[in-house]
Order: structure tokens, then C-alpha cells, then sequence
């Protein structure tokens, strides 16, 4: 086979090996089980039958599981902050967490195209097993089909997961009332603008790193601390502005909020202002929303900066106001935000 | 955009529309949002809170789950028996009834590629949703993603499954044990071999159709009926061979096969002997095998002829011969199979 760098990482890592995905390797054949045993359970296993077969069976605690599922197809595959690996674990904890389930069992579906480097495959699933490692959650199912040369991406990761509800209450947007508060974890766009800079080789100065991150321990803090957490909801693909509409609507709200307050950081301002982007607009995947009553909202918010110091109320829910919408106010006056038609950023996660 | 017919199904279908996925239908916003409300939870919203944000939570009977997953890149997407959506069900239904388990949930992540047509996507996913219902199994959870033209084949699907441990006793290798009968519940290689036909055009008389399905109810009618199942492994990739050397190898037993007594049609085997290709290695999709206590075994066939008269014993677990070993008998001798390195039938499930 050609060493041509079409599947090679993005970014420069050494490469100890050049053996290479072959159409075998997803056979169920022999290529299967070696990629299985000399792979995926060195990285996953925690017992001898850990991915032994098809299925994983697993005692419940608890009667209420959440389930979630997410295929990961970002470019390049590895990014200031993360890679494909990192970022398929934290975003299925934070779709967990988001539910008030503490994160438990990960699935990962694997698609890769047939030249991928062994030897890459195993560095991206070593980032999977590093970012499973630090959340607690334990890896216990898995697939790898292979298709051919020219019919894939390089690898795309598909990982479900289950997680125990540990909320008391139901988070939905069913329980957002006027009166509400709307906090972000975290500053925005990170993510979304370090994988745009990755791919486009756009080198800004200093270089905006992802977000790529668990939210999995924020939440059960919050949660363990009786906070009455009305909605929650990650702000990836869409970022703060959709997933707000979305909420709006759900719950036939309408919510207003205060563009001063809004964390961007500096060098995630500048890069979007450059390329024409609104950054309510892009990725986030380390950072979320939590909708909070009033008299909750400032111990949410300590609770919160103990995590990241840029967690802050942006906006809240009105009384009135068209049920669905969201206005952002500026100096400038208000204006409703919309859900965009078009794609800013393809392929961020 | 071009009405080129690279992406659409392979199977002559009316088309009533020609609105082609673009990389928006990705992003999160209003296309992603349309997509959702218009193709998505039409087929699958049982309430209507269903599918409307990134996970379930769903309360779980018993105390043990069983959790699977598996992507599907089937070429073509539709063949004669099945489609890529009904295998993406049953294939993971199947994985669970494997466990034990009665299907519950399922999630499903779809890789679309940009230009394939919607009216296509809703043809498959009516096909899940079809599937789903036939074997009571609610799919609750979904994500998606587009890429760009080039970078996928049309459509890929992961689902992963959660179901209800109701064997009461371990199903597993484990519990092999010498004298223990292997039966399988149907005949072998039509899933492998209908693909196989629709993908290279081989016009088969008669035409052989996927065994493509659940197994759900047999093996729930053989847990309710208290057979005490050592051992259950659906026949997929790499067919009832692999499958068989798998389990030896992990049982630590050896295993003998009479050639005589393995099921396989006549179209399946003229074809096989046509493309020189073994049907113990050809993959199934609705076809298990049960390594059962032999007093156990002539109950556990009757039940099993219930729902398919070609369910039949095919050999046996020997007390001697060398661990991990499955000899298979044929009239000329006895000899070894072996695990096989290449790929026969490349993307079959």
C-alpha cells in the first residue's frame, strides 16, 4: 500500500507504524478480532468479559436511565483541545448530563475507511479511553465496519450512552417559567472557531482552544446541592441562540437576552468578527445552559464559577412576549434572534 | 443541484419528490429542526415529548439491562428481503434477544451524505419505524449529520439498543459445557448471498431473499419455556463458522459440526458453488445458533421449528479435542475450521 497522507491525523504526531485499515479488519474475521483484542479491549476492558461479544449486560441502579446517542464526524480529527475520540465521550456524557443521569456505560460505533493508519486509530482511541477514564464512565460495547477507499471520511465514531437520573425533578422545558434565569457555564465559541482555525489553517494569535470537555461534574454539583434546575441543554451544533429557541418554543416562552453579558472571549470575538460569524451562533462542547429560578440563580452561579470563573446570567424569562421568542438587547436596542437556515461551520462535531 | 442518480436507492422506486439533504440539514438549525418534525418524529414520537431533544429518560424494569450497538454501511441500501433501515433494527434487536434481553429502546444516528434524497430517507426510515413496531421495540433517542458530497456513501446508520435481562440464568460462553447440543434456527448464507446478488446485478433463479428479521420471539418463547440456554449467537459477519470458533475459543471447548445436517438452501448453495464462496462463513441476519444441554435440546428444537421448520441440530460440544478447536464432519473426514483473514463479501450489514 501507498504512504499517501490522505488519512493521516491533522495534526503532526509520530508515526511509530504504517499498518493500515484494511477491508478485513470489519470481516468479523481474524483482521477483527486482532484489531478487537490488540486495539479496543487493551483500552476498554475492565474485566475479561468486558467486549468479549455483541452485547453488554449490566446491572441498573436506580429505576430511571437516561439514553443518548450521537455520530461524530468532525474535521480535522484532531483540534486544538480534542480529537474525533475526546470529543464522541464528552459529548455523549454532556447529552447525558444534560438529562440529570449521571454518565455510566458508552457504546462506540466505528466507520472507517479502509488506509486509515492502525497506528492512528489506536492514538484516537486512547483519547477515548483517557476522556472515559476522567468522567467515570465505562466503555462496554462496540462495532468497527470498514468500507472502502473513497466511501468514507477516515473515521467517524458513533457513541451511545446510558446514564443512571439522579434528578429529583423533571429538567424539561416544560418546567421554564417566566421569572427564570438563564446561566452559561462557560464563555462561548470555542469549539466551533478552534476547529474552523484547524481546518482552514487559519493561524490565529494566541490560538483559540476547544472547549472539548465534560460537564457531566458541574451538573451532579448542582444537582447535589438541591438546586432546582428547571432546563438544561449543552450549546453545541447551533450554539446558545438555538438551543434557546428551541427551548423558547418548547415551552411556549419567551426569553430576553443581555448582549453585555454574554462571555465571549477576546480571541474568540476577533477570529468570528474576521470571518463573519455570530458567535451566539457557533459550537460550544464543553458548556452549557442551565434555566434556574430567580432565587435559585445566585447559588447556581457560585456553584458554577467554582468550575469556570466565565459561568454568568445572560438573560431571562419574560412574562410577556411572543411565546418561542428570543431577544437579544443591545446597546443598540432588541432584536429577535432566529434559527439560521444555512450551515456556518459544517462539520464541528 | 444536479437530479444525478448517485445516491438514490438501488431498487426502482416512485419517486414523488426531489428535495436533496445539503450539509444545513446538519447544522443544527432550521433544516435540522424541519428534518426532525417533518421525516424523524412522524415515524418514531410515540408522545409528544419523544425525540425532541438530545436524549431519553426512560424507566427501566428489573435490575439488569443489556445495552448493543452496530453501524450499518449495507451496499445497496436496498435489497431483495430488506433495506438498510429494517437490518439497522433487527440487526440490533437481535443483538439483545442474544443477551437475553427484550428489546426496549432503541437510539439511531444517521451519516447522511449531501445530495441524497430526502424522499429516499423517508422511505428508509418508514422501513425502521415498520420493523420497530413488528417487534415492539420504541426507538427513542436520534441524532444527525451530513457530509459533504464525496465524503460518505449515501447513508450510514448506527443504532444501539437497551433491552431487559429476562434469562435468569448467565448466557454465555462460559456456561458451555461437553455433550451440549448446537442447534441453529434456520437455514444459512441467504442474507450474505441476496446482497451479494443485488449488489453485482447476479440474477438468480429463483432469487434468493435476506433472512433479514428479528429473532426476538423465539428466543423470549425459549426463555419462557425455561430451556436453559448455555449459549446464543446470532450469525452475522462471518456466518455460523466464526460465530462457532468464537464461542469454542472463549469456552475453551472443542465443537464438532456434521456437515450433512447444516441447513442451506439449494439457491444458496448454487450460488455459493458459483462465486466459490462457503456459506458457513456467509452472514446472516435473522438466523441464531443455541448451544443447549442435550437433554434440553429436542425441546428447544420443537420450539424452534415453531418459527422456522429449518431449525435443526448441527453438531455437538466434545469432552476430548483440542480447546477452541470446530471440526467439521463431512463424508471424505473430518478437518478444522479456521478463522478466515480476508474479506469474502465485503459490507453486507
Amino acid at each position: 500500500m501507498t504512504e499517501g497522507p490522505e488519512f493521516t491525523l491533522q495534526c503532526p504526531l509520530p508515526d511509530s507504524g504504517h499498518e493500515r485499515i484494511e477491508l478485513a479488519h470489519g470481516s468479523g474475521g481474524l483482521l477483527t478480532h486482532r484489531l478487537i483484542e490488540e486495539v479496543f479491549r487493551p483500552a476498554f476492558a475492565q474485566s475479561p468479559d468486558d467486549l468479549t461479544h455483541d452485547g453488554a449486560v449490566v446491572d441498573v441502579p436506580g429505576t430511571q436511565i437516561a439514553f443518548t446517542t450521537d455520530s461524530y464526524v468532525v474535521r480535522p480529527l484532531v483540534f486544538p483541545g480534542g480529537d474525533i475520540g475526546s470529543l464522541a465521550v464528552n459529548g455523549t456524557v454532556n447529552d447525558l448530563a444534560m438529562c440529570g443521569a449521571r454518565p455510566l456505560w458508552l457504546s462506540a460505533g466505528f466507520v472507517i475507511e479502509e488506509g486509515f493508519l492502525v497506528e492512528d486509530l489506536r492514538r484516537i482511541v486512547a483519547s477515548m479511553r483517557d476522556a472515559a477514564q476522567a468522567v467515570g464512565v465505562r466503555l462496554v460495547t462496540g462495532d468497527t465496519k470498514v468500507v472502502e477507499r473513497g466511501h468514507g471520511d477516515g473515521l467517524y465514531i458513533n457513541t451511545s450512552g446510558i446514564g443512571a437520573v439522579v434528578a429529583s425533578q423533571p429538567i424539561s422545558p416544560r418546567q421554564v417559567q417566566p421569572g427564570d434565569v438563564v446561566i452559561v457555564s462557560g464563555d462561548l465559541g470555542r469549539h466551533g472557531m478552534a476547529v474552523m482555525a484547524a481546518r482552514e489553517n487559519l493561524g490565529f494569535e494566541p490560538p483559540i482552544v476547544s472547549d472539548c470537555g465534560s460537564v457531566s461534574a458541574p451538573v451532579l454539583r448542582l444537582l447535589d446541592e438541591g438546586i432546582d434546575l428547571h432546563c438544561l441543554r449543552d450549546l453545541t451544533r447551533g450554539g446558545l441562540a438555538t438551543a434557546l429557541i428551541e427551548i423558547a418554543e418548547s415551552a411556549g416562552v419567551a426569553m430576553e437576552l443581555e448582549a453585555a453579558a454574554i462571555p465571549v472571549s477576546d480571541p474568540v470575538r476577533g477570529a468570528c468578527e474576521i470571518l463573519g460569524i455570530d458567535p451566539l451562533y457557533v459550537a460550544n462542547e464543553g458548556c452549557f445552559a442551565a434555566i434556574v429560578p430567580e432565587s435559585e440563580a445566585a447559588r447556581a452561579l457560585s456553584i458554577l464559577r467554582e468550575f469556570d470563573s466565565a459561568a454568568i446570567a445572560v438573560g431571562s424569562v419574560r412574562s410577556g412576549g411572543a411565546a418561542g421568542s428570543v431577544a437579544l438587547k443591545t446597546m443598540g436596542g432588541s432584536y429577535a434572534l432566529d434559527r439560521i437556515a444555512g450551515e456556518q461551520l459544517p462539520r464541528i462535531c
